[in-house]
């Protein structure tokens, strides 16, 4: 199957032609999503072929009881799962009593989708022979608004090409949905009441155990040749689905068009009763403005978030619909304007991993969201991981840690952990490092330390004494070694001193120490909250300082790299190049001792370490490591190819730099990982853009002042991003001769270019 | 809970008193057994408090779908399960319309169960008032007769004490049963016919899948005062049950008696369509016998495995009941007659783990059923093995081995992979060491070759085969590696070169290649048919060679001694003695990553290589290592403290000796590890009784010659055994001052006796 079928375009996600074993995939490519609610690109009307069906409300999940073959000590009993919400999409067709059924119908002809990215909408049209040799022509369209962002709208005209016809239009709401994702098949839903009431339909269900209420709601209207005609329906009830039926007959090539505007009111906006009365309003206020007016007002609002968030790429059209097609994901997925909300790794693309929130929010996520959104964007994304921080000290008990070590869940929704294979939800405890290094992270890109007295250094405090605890002193080689971990790379489990987790421990509690003396010295009532609610003492971080400083970072002498963890040198290090094709993607062809004991990476490890950590390494070091593990690295995992993407570029290597680009721009477009069908990969777009930005743009910040290093690739004519640095948008072109800067603020701005000082003054272009 | 209740007693197991919280302990610990079918020892009575019914066939399992909450390439799609049968032993008790329940009845009193090991049966005797003051006396008796081995017989005796009254004793068949131990709580078994013809009642029923035949069925006769009153019953029939009910009026103090015999056939040993002619038959034999002479049959089947399989234990009531409670489980599991059967870790005690088959056979119950049987039953056992070569090969090549490999599974019942741990599963690769010691050990006890060319060679080939491509060339170490595995500790998983692992790997080839020469030589004709089927060629032996010749062994300089694994000695190192005993069980108390980076072993590991290949170590060697390994292992697994027993006894600490051999063999009575409900740890009896004989005999067999290094625990005032050798039998007793040795046979042996030689005649004692 060839999932390599979607058409270049600027702007535009396409697709031409019909094909059953494509529709799974194009449920993935093409869903829409506005931060409060998202839906995969199923088809309104019914269809009967394979399909996955998916629609989620942001910050909706259940706790489904875990499921295990052998439980281990510690695992969660529950954990919360991304949850199907009910459908308010539907909009049955039946002509002539013949159901329209694109898997059963008699032809499909000229079918095409478009996914409309710069105005945010998506649309379909076909010709259609059913078997009485009815010849349809259907033309939809379907947005979730993002300024009334409970409401969704659809417009769906069908047009009898070859007879008069009768019509049954049936749209439809239906809380009697399952989770493609589900262990145990329970029942997630309990449906409390359907109500119809003046052409409006409400279904109110809340989840079972969490308790989130939910008003899903309908209105629409008929018209004939764009004239309501004033249709009244029948209303149709079941338990759990509001049906209106609307019947009409309408001449050859007149065109029937239904307006469907539908969507979620949910208590985390609403009190909980009045989730009825919100919907009607929210119902009033779309369908006064009409479908027409909504789609305008969605198109402005795209509009503002690509005046800020776009990137331009001249002379490669595959390129550029990659980048925007990562952009507008990501802005579907996650507005930053709620601070319990986060970025799950599939967005309201899928239900795969369950909970909403990995490591890849601080490691890939925050710096787009920092340079494209105001910078309370990113600081809600923080606060997130300060309001789960009791719930982190809770799990590292579980675990055996005490005195306040937090260890922050693998995969979580609400401060859960919620995943059990033990040789990531145990080990793979290097997340702890990179909720720490996004606190110093936000401080050194915004200079707002606000967050740390307030929230972050308690953050820090527990995540230090997890390390502190989790090391142990080898006497073997008289340093303190961490053992039994999984670090980035998820190919090798259980191994002894990762570099990677190694450093960052280290880090983690180096820049802690010097975070406490910098509070204790700038903010003293915050300083002596803290110490009295975390109860440190000069002992205690005594006593960190030594882990710290007498750390084991695992060297070869003979490489003269330093190696992924101990045992590294000891595989069959035959490179990546050399493997048999026939036996890749690896974890689909190999047995799991197989893929550990293989010199494979699956996403960049100690790479990842000298990525963060840059200013620590020379740039000859990171060329050799560079060297030595790049050969050995799959990139099965989304996260990886950005990251030497960024580093090639470094390096001066652009072919390189760009076919990494690609893989990482083009993941889900071009299907690399042959797993388009479950969802998207929301998380490594964000990737995507610090490939551009940091790896070609080379944008970096050192003492509070931008600096770039702008390189390009030899495929491309020019480039540009903006990004919003410290309340001052810079705008970046770059082309193979030079590179223009312009700034929209309010003061002079130095930034550097190449090492040296450049002097930006407001509305004003600089060429360098 | 106090689950150290059981009475000591030279040959019964004994309980006095009635507590609800013991019942499910009691049905494992009172488990009865015939080698072709087994139950927990659950009441024949309705009892509605906590029970663990269970009722098992010999070789009928069922290949339930695999659980298992994240896929791994390589799992089973279905594994073996044990499989609870249909059950004959029901009788309910219905007085003056009260039924009798012990759990809801007003009175227990003077409540006694006794499991008689020397007669091999178990009894059960107590007074009880129920609701309505009715008081009774009530006495069972029960036993799966070794004779008859299709067959069991219950004597159930009541006695109204305070009133005459209507009795109702219903006994039943009953196929309507589930599994303890299911993973999607499937049916396993369909019934296709119930049948009843002359006070016969038959149940057919087939496993699903599997597709095994069984017919259950039962006959009953009805005594007052043990006079056979000809009573008739009424029938009662569903759809997966057939009661018979007896209805009798009795007077006070009158014994009413019932005798039932019930029991299955199966499609292993008749015709499928022939079982209940077959039952018939069996039936007919066991009515005609009466339950007196059938009883009478079991005590003399017993005396006959007693003679040769006792041990007997002078001065300490424990010791001796635990090593008869031992041997009576090893002889109700496995009688040796069949080669399709095993000897599962739970024999017919339980259902946990599934499969009958782990190593568990090969390096601790072989011993055992080489010197107390013929050696027809150990032949059996290797058989077993060579019969699931073809599997075994089917096996590696799942997980990427080519060329005929072979990986014999972790746990089966058929050959194929029972278990899905991928630590275990993929990474216990030691097992295949054992399963060629075993071949070699069987030689060496038995001197019969025959097994050797005829089918062991094959297995060698196919196991040096996967040691030669599992092992890998390490540049930094200039030597051949086994990365990646879980060696007998199971508390390390996925660690590299755990010595034990390297060990036996480099034993296999080396074996192998030896074992060629000799087949070769000796029987060119199999050497032709081998080689040919296997194609082995002198460069692939060449290439083995290099392997096992250049094989690393992880060594300190600093602690001489050999390391557990590569990462061992970074580990913090504190002993058990000095582990807060609070903590352990580690496994019931600690996280899966905790145990993993901890030094705590939970089974010999190191030092169960230097107990298989001794004699290539200096006692110093394994008093260095036992020094070193011993504090830190937590005797977690049953497997354990056995082999320790045996080394603590070569090394001269009696005390410790004696220690370990408590634990092991009353590991079950006194319920060391907190399971005992589960089922029986059945295949570690086989290490008790190595710990008698190899650890405080020190029994060997070098060169031909049986040798003897007789000492004995100063708690002890004399021991003796008896060991079958090479078709002779010898009989071993030693007291505190001196050891006896008597033979049965036909010709003089000669044994070394601590070194030195000693001939021994016929029917002569020698004193040493």
């Amino acid at each position: 199957m060839n999932l390599d079928y979607i058409i270049p375009n600027n702007w535009s996600i396409l697709e031409e032609g019909f094909d059953p074993d494509q529709v799974k995939a194009s449920e993935s490519l093409f869903s829409i999503g506005n931060g409060a609610m998202g839906q995969r690109a199923n088809f309104e009307e019914h269809y009967s072929g394979p399909t996955f069906q998916g629609s989620y409300i942001a910050g909706v999940y259940y706790p489904d009881k875990t499921r295990v073959g052998w439980w281990k000590n510690g695992y969660p009993e529950y954990f919360a799962k991304v949850l199907n919400a009910p459908s308010w999409i539907g909009i049955d067709i039946n002509v002539n009593n013949e159901q329209l059924d694109l898997f059963t119908c008699k032809k499909v002809e000229n079918f095409g989708r478009e996914l409309n990215m710069k105005e945010g909408w998506l649309s379909r049209r076909f010709k259609v022979t059913l078997k009485n040799n009815l010849e349809l022509q259907i033309e939809t369209k379907r947005f979730l608004s993002l300024g009334l962002d409970e409401v969704g709208a659809i417009e769906y005209a069908v047009t009898p090409l070859n007879s008069n016809v009768d019509l049954v239009i049936t749209p439809y709401i239906d809380a009697g949905i399952t989770n493609e994702d589900s262990n145990w098949d329970d029942a997630f839903w309990n449906i409390s009441n359907l109500t119809v009431e003046n052409n409006q339909a409400f279904i109110e269900a809340q989840t079972m155990k969490t308790n989130f209420h939910t008003c899903t709601f309908m209105q629409s209207e008929c018209f004939i040749n764009n004239q309501n005609i004033g249709l009244q329906p029948q209303v149709e009830k079941t338990d759990n689905k509001i049906s209106f039926i609307y019947k009409t007959s309408i001449n050859q090539n007149e065109t029937f068009t239904i307006h469907k505007f539908g969507g979620y009111t949910v208590d985390r906006d609403h009190n909980k009763n009045e989730l009825v009365e919100a919907a009607k309003s929210t119902l009033s206020k779309a369908t006064t403005a009409g479908f027409a007016q909504l789609l305008e007002n969605q198109k402005q609002a795209w509009a503002k978030i690509w005046d800020m968030a776009d990137i331009t790429i001249e002379g490669d059209v595959k390129a550029q619909q990659g980048i925007r097609f990562n952009i507008f994901h990501l802005n579907q997925t996650y507005s930053g304007t709620d601070a319990t909300l986060n970025i799950g790794p599939k967005g309201f693309t899928g239900e795969k991993y369950g909970g909403s929130t990995y490591w890849d929010t601080e490691a890939y996520c925050i710096p787009f969201y920092m340079a494209t959104k105001d910078q309370e964007v990113a600081r809600n994304l923080l606060t997130y991981r300060y309001k789960h921080l009791e719930k982190a000290i809770e799990n590292a008990e579980k675990l055996g840690f005490k005195n306040g070590a937090a260890l922050y869940p693998m995969v979580t929704m609400n401060g859960e952990e919620c995943h059990n294979e033990w040789e990531i939800t145990f080990e793979e405890i290097h997340r702890n490092g990179a909720i720490a290094f996004a606190i110093f992270n936000y401080y050194r890109y915004t200079g707002d330390f606000s967050y740390i007295p307030e929230m972050g250094l308690e953050v820090l405090i527990g995540i230090a004494r997890f390390w502190h605890q989790r090391a142990n002193f080898s006497t073997n080689k008289n340093k303190y070694v961490i053992l039994g971990v999984t670090g980035p790379n998820e190919y090798e489990n259980n191994v002894n001193n990762n570099w990677y987790t190694n450093y960052i421990a280290k880090w983690c509690i180096d820049y802690t120490l010097e975070t406490i003396e910098k509070v204790k010295e700038g903010h003293s009532n915050d300083f002596e909250r803290i110490s009295g609610k975390t109860k440190i003492s000069h002992e205690e971080l005594a006593l960190w300082k030594k882990v710290a400083d007498n750390m084991y970072f695992p060297y070869s002498e003979e490489e003269n790299v330093y190696l992924q963890q101990d045992g590294f040198l000891d595989k069959e290090l035959i490179t990546v190049a050399d493997l048999d094709q026939s036996q890749r993607p690896i974890n689909q062809k190999w047995s799991w001792d197989r893929i550990l004991r293989s010199p494979y990476i699956k996403q960049a490890d100690l790479l990842q370490g000298m990525y963060f950590f840059e200013d620590k390494f020379t740039t000859e070091e990171l060329e050799r490591h560079f060297d030595f593990y790049e050969p050995f690295t799959v990139h099965e995992s989304s996260l990886s190819p950005c990251v030497h993407s960024i580093q090639a570029a470094k390096l001066d290597r652009m072919d390189q730099a760009y076919t990494f680009y690609l893989r990482t721009s083009r993941l889900d477009l071009d299907d690399y990982n042959h797993e388009v069908h479950e969802g998207l990969h929301i998380t490594s777009m964000a990737g995507t853009w610090m490939s551009i930005v940091e790896g070609f743009g080379g944008m970096r910040v050192k003492n509070d002042t931008l600096s770039f290093e702008p390189k390009i690739p030899n495929q491309w004519e020019g480039y540009s991003f903006k990004v919003n640095f410290r309340h001052q948008i810079i705008t970046v072109s770059v082309s193979q001769n030079e590179t223009q800067f312009i700034l929209e603020g309010d003061k002079d701005l130095t930034i550097y270019v190449d090492g040296k000082e450049v002097s930006i003054s407001p509305n004003n272009r600089v060429t360098v």
